[in-house]
């Protein structure tokens, strides 16, 4: 192998996005297809499109976008110039579309969906690591996300330099107040795991108070989730915690207030709203020739 | 049959959201399952719940998350208070959830994530519904939806009282700019259209100036998608289209201008950050016995 | 864009049938194989075949054919030498096959078995269409088609020159006798109607009697099903609409009778056994090398 | 086990169909679902309806056409009044369906197209069965099928009297001109395949003349495709063939023939028409309260 | 066609066995994919790697594991060196894997899984052949294979040179001793079967003393499965059959046994454990540049 | 919720394996079903059945197998004796299997399979287990799994007692030699790794010598795969790493060096055969009524 010196961001396999792109395209396409097109542009036409940037954002998406066209017609070409994780201004190009008309505008509007959707949550994203990162937090995204896109928009959070939290309830621990119920106490919950769990998954624990923040960090919690905490009481928990567990806040955290949650001196700044509620980027296809 | 006066929304049939429903519970259980829950809560604990309106909103999507908790345990039993298409206030609960707590607990996620969107979106249509509606528009949804859970938002847009555009490429022609392009001219799009599709397919043609809107009219266009006009031209061409043709308005519309758009005496407002951009409604499920 | 002034009949897309032909070869091909080929045929043998019409008749699904031999084995080159909505005499060859022999003995009962079902309506449809023709009316299918192939066999209809009614319950409404009972009357069904649907979706009423075309019309549907009238009663049914709606005759309709329905100056037939009944074309593949 | 005397015709379990008819459904409803019935019918309305033979037939299909209801809302009750392989008068009620009426209109088609094609095939058969049982002969299909129908196609032929021929390329060989001609004779060919395939896996080898069906005699051919033989042929066949093998003719058999070809003596007529052009049986869904 | 004399073992279609690796790899790359290799391996490093048979065996497969990786990256080229159906010694290179580094890492485990479990099937296959085949005997697999994985376990058998048993419960009769207790015999049991079921399926009846043998004889039984009789009975049961039917062995047979059992004159020895406790064969990926 | 003290081993989901049972039952039925059984057994047969533990061992996969009847018809009911964790004595009755015969029947094989390899999983892992326990040390499984079952492997090897190692590639990070020699050296790769994933993803590192390991200790690897290390080695490297990661020995462990191993003090032992390689336990269905 020859090793080089900058990894950047890995998409996901086609393998692993087409059944989606598959299944939207049908979704969009129905029945009958493209009626309008059908009617009106000949079999033989080409075009030549550019994806845009109405408004100015982080991209991510433009691989599966660029699928989108391919799975119409593989003679369709697409031209990527903003790669995903990068900024495009506004009016900027992201790609270049050639190929079949048909299938350019069959396929746009399946495209620009993900698209613009995966492009407004990696720019959200963005606005808000901006926020936090000069106080040396990171921001993370929870399980929040639209049913069955969310490899693709936690995908687009790192894009937009975020990190990941759990991608299911299978992959970490996460002992929440009805476990800790069910348990009796935040001991036996965190023990009843550790005898369950292989050893390669880590165990989070979510606390609302300090005495539970203790009981967590005796147990050797991997991470703690300060849960709806104010700020002066995470500086505190940051304090207590001393290096122990991973600290990440959580609970009515938004652009006005993360700056000084950020400032308490937690690792980490958890965030649903990057992915259930980011609204779309504007981007569009225009046909050039 | 039995005839009763008063329909109310009906929704999709279980057949056509359960194959979404499964993918996206197999989306967060992963391979390994809810390995918190598994490890912490017995086979044979049951609990009851109840689904929260943590802020008020207009409810979508309740068949559809109480299908989700059934899915993982058919003894799971929802009871629905706040049907689809009426209001929650803050802190209604929109539904009980009794039965096994290992379910109740590994589909909550799922169910929400569906929930909290569809009632964002109908929440959100049902606002913009509010403004307009005194002035006798309606509002309408785009093909601007999220990848593959068209219906089910078309269906939220229902839910607040919005109108539905087309579902999909094949369900309606309508003729935009790269078709009239192609075709050379409004006029010649037309007729291969007509050529083309099926008698009970409605024409409708996207313009932007008047010589467009005044060709569409002649020949015979069911709907006229009046782009990106300001008010006065809006006015102007519902004087021309006089009851001719469906007036729809689209293009830069936002709560604060829908009103005056609205008050030309345009038809709709259609209006694609009803799909693509609307915030979740926060919904949550809390477990309380 | 290239505008070209001819267009032609435009296939689906491979993704939208591609589905549909694996699971057909999957069905054929079972869990061993082609046991008979593998046995005799050398993976390396080359052949060369033409799929032949061995009695005349209209062309329809060439595509498909040729994408199921493609589908085992991407080598396989299919050369179309009368496309769809073309007619082949008796003997000619529709197709060329070549590329190598497994696959293309192993594919060719999918291949036929669906190139045959299609032309088999496409010729029906061509036959019918010009008998009625000549008096200025169309034929169209109707929902009467095989399950999970309706696209394809409407597909072939308008390659036999006929137009396509509804291609399933959700494109347009068609209120039949089970509804207007409910509803208690045509005005209300129309009107239940008219509040719930889209405004790009066209309604049509089934009616038997002169009372209920005139309230159908009164209430401005879009078209009317004349169901079961016989030629005097059509004939009387179109004075009365006067264009106001199309007129569309169903119900008894056979090759004897079309002319003389046609001729009341009804705008369409619609004919179910173009697709639950068309005999199928006979086609064969011959291998010429 | 409780022995019992008289197995009648098993169906397919439902997991081998029920994949098709949620496709077949999912074809109907389209996105938007069945927009009539959902703006006329109230969700709690309920009907009884009976499904109607229009015309005399063989009845195959009716536990298919009950599970679609079911697949739309399980609280559908279908009671079948004539069973798969029993013949109904014209007219006569093949089944009761009573439940919530929404399910029951919207399931209609797709129930009846499923229905009416295999009761189409089923007469079909019988008549034919008819015309040469009385010579001590069977009637088989073919491959000759509706892609991905095949087993209910079978079971519909079965249902009519007729014999199963091969259900795919893999449960027996089919030795035709073009293996033989590859082969370099019927010798080689037989060879190959008893070196290759299972010793539960009988071989049939298609013959046209007298040498050829010599030759695979002498190999011990299980069974002997006499194909596109004239009457007189086919007598002679069946003398040489003496019982060392089952025989069966092919091509060109009509209802006009048949009784002439069954009376040379041979064991099977095979006949691909019974599933690709018979015409489906008119049946209906009368709604009765 | 070009006809070649020597056939070799004809693989599946990637048609048959594509869905089964999609899923494979979908299952180890989970939702966030191969995260160890995104992290390091930049998305253009590309490398050399063979896989390496660690010890000696026969191999099945190859073409499978191959498509794994084209699956992943369709710019992987893989050299396959040991052909399915040939013995690879110790050390020995199967194939030559070159093309980007990522996918080779991200497809080797789901390759290497599928590999070396078929080709501990053949290799086990064909250590048994070589104990029997001295005696004039074949060694036949089961039903008893890994759920979904049938298709390609019996074609790992064939590659070891063993014969395939029935594929499914669908291409030939066995009757088994529940069978003929409910019908009440094995001549009943035969009966009905050979009412019901198509001519060109064998019957094979399980016998576990003469009687049944003989009477299995009697209605003309294809195949007897001799079941759990010892050698002497064996030897007696081949000549109560005389060449009548196929015989086969079964029931405790192990690598201690088989040769005994295969001398005394059955036709087959059938095996479950080919499939069913085969260890996997050791293979590896090596990188080498 | 209602608190109970002593969890058991909690089975995945029916939504996480139905569909593997509904494609095996599938693979098994083929088209035509199961020919002798539909021949020979009235459909409204009843019987009674034990599956039936021919050899000891530990079970696993009984609610699969249960499920398995149930999917070919509801009304055959299953009452687990044995259930999943525990240990089954030689000729034991694992479960009583009541119903429809012709399901049972059909649904035997396709059960029994997949009982048959999990409860071989589980009996070799118990057996592995008892030789390490006694030393504190754990049995991991590895992904050397059957494609498509890795999730009910791994569950089989929970109930024989074992631990699970990573369920894919994405819920742990396991840094290799290949991924080593890219990054160029030990150090570069963990930092790559730190940057890229999660906050919950742990990291382990693959050494074979003391220099790498300490590397791998320095920067805080999460747990350390000692490969293919003699008995010597892994106590000093136990004894350096001293706590500080978890310890897991790979490479060479069989049932005859698994005590030494475990008494060098590793915290596991990760041994691919327990999935790859486990012949499965012997379990039939007995008919009893």
């Amino acid at each position: 192998m020859n090793p080089t010196p900058t990894p950047t961001l890995p998409p996901p396999y086609p393998l692993q996005y087409e059944p989606l792109l598959r299944r939207a395209l049908a979704e969009d396409l129905g029945r009958a297809g493209d009626v309008t097109t059908d009617a009106i542009v000949p079999p033989d036409a080409v075009a030549e499109a550019r994806i845009v940037a109405r408004r100015a954002g982080r991209v991510a998406g433009a691989p599966m976008a660029a699928a989108a066209f391919g799975l119409l017609d593989p003679r369709v070409m697409v031209t990527i110039e903003v790669p995903d994780g990068r900024d495009a201004a506004a009016g900027a190009t992201i790609a270049w579309v050639r190929g079949p008309a048909r299938a350019i505008l069959s396929a746009e509007r399946t495209a620009l969906n993900l698209l613009g959707r995966l492009c407004g949550i990696a720019t959200t994203t963005r606005d808000l690591v901006a926020l936090v990162a000069p106080h040396g937090a990171r921001v993370a995204c929870t399980r929040k996300t639209t049913p069955t896109l969310r490899a693709l928009e936690k995908y687009a959070v790192r894009a937009g330099g975020g990190a990941n939290h759990r991608f299911g309830l299978d992959d970490a621990v996460l002992i929440k107040d009805n476990h800790i119920a069910v348990a009796g106490g935040v001991g036996p919950a965190i023990e009843r795991v550790r005898r369950a769990v292989g050893h390669l998954v880590k165990v989070e624990v979510e606390v609302t108070d300090f005495a539970a923040l203790d009981a967590a960090l005796a147990l050797g919690a991997d991470a703690v989730l300060l849960d709806n905490m104010g700020v002066d009481a995470l500086r505190e928990a940051v304090v207590r915690v001393a290096g122990r567990a991973i600290t990440e806040a959580s609970g009515g955290i938004t652009p006005a207030t993360a700056a000084a949650v950020a400032a308490t001196g937690v690792d980490l700044l958890s965030v649903g709203w990057l992915t259930h509620s980011a609204p779309a980027l504007d981007v569009a296809l225009d046909v050039v020739g």
